[in-house]
């Protein structure tokens, strides 16, 4: 598309959020609450809230048809402009249940809605890593399924514990602005695929 | 311990086996039954089949306790002298399915029941990759938890479709001999651990 440099000329982009972990009181999900108030004018994030009502991907059961969660992640991936992963790290990689997710989001080959889907990725992690470990396997899964990932800024929130208030929310206007920059090159990515 | 030559005098050596997918028609099924077959004088194969019933790993349902399938899977590799992970490989990396069953054996943290249990990785793809990167990634995860897994052989059945004859035996000496070596050195380790 032409960009004209008047925003409210351009679409609206919407931004597909998916956070890692399933539990209620996560680093990973107020990390996502930031990254909401932080996204530019003229973009918002949409988050898929239900990875614990994804079964495990089995062959068999998807020859019967996908189930209803799985529709309904695929349908919000391929609707929305781009994807913000957002996940902690659990043994060196991604969550399982992550995993399972793309699995299933990664299907039927050559039709999967990840393919070509700008990627943003950011990660809280309570140790010193910051989940670079797991953003880095992430990548590996993306390049499979045909994702292009962006390079960085990387986000990485190391020492989650300190990192958040009491009200969840990021202290450092350091962490505040790489979190900003991603977000921006996510959506001007999302803006040249569209 | 002490070996004297006479596998007589050995304690039995089990080892767990655990299937990284779980549709029923699949080729790493067929491995692992292989590997039964193929096993040295004084150990056997036992598999845990449940990964389908373990439940997305949420800290918040830790919290409540572990869900029973959860501690057999727990149990079942706390009493076995090895492990052998035998997984397809999906999008570049492990199944979510068995990255999520790993997950909750890593827990809880210092007391995982995956430190120090010797492990050996196959794998059999319909690709020609046969498997390789989804090793290199659980190779990754078990560095996290302190399991110590065989350097090889890598036992990679690539092009599966080719390998397996209609009743699902391997067809090829040559595989069935790297199987055979990887069970052999996992057997040695379990009894160097033991």
């Amino acid at each position: 598309m032409t960009r004209n440099g008047d925003s409210n000329d351009m679409p609206e982009i919407t931004i597909l959020g998916i956070v890692g972990s399933i539990r209620d009181d996560s680093y990973n999900l107020a990390l996502m609450d930031e990254a909401k108030k932080l996204m530019p004018a003229g973009a918002h994030i949409e988050t898929f809230d239900r990875l614990d009502e994804i079964p495990p991907f089995d062959e068999d059961l998807e020859e019967q048809g996908y189930p209803e969660p799985v529709r309904a992640l695929n349908d919000a991936i391929a609707s929305a402009d781009a994807l913000l992963v957002v996940t902690p790290e659990y043994n060196y990689s991604m969550p399982g249940v992550l995993k399972n997710a793309l699995d299933w989001a990664s299907r039927p080959g050559g039709q999967s809605p990840l393919e070509g889907k700008p990627t943003g990725l950011m990660g809280a992690s309570q140790g010193m890593g910051g989940t670079a470990r797991a953003q880095l396997a992430l990548r590996d899964v993306f390049v499979y399924t045909k994702t292009p990932v962006l390079p960085g800024p990387e986000v990485l929130v190391a020492n989650a514990a300190e990192q958040f208030d009491e009200a969840g929310q990021l202290k450092s206007d350091e962490t505040k602005k790489f979190v900003g920059d991603l977000l921006e090159r996510l959506v001007e990515a999302a803006r040249e695929a569209a």
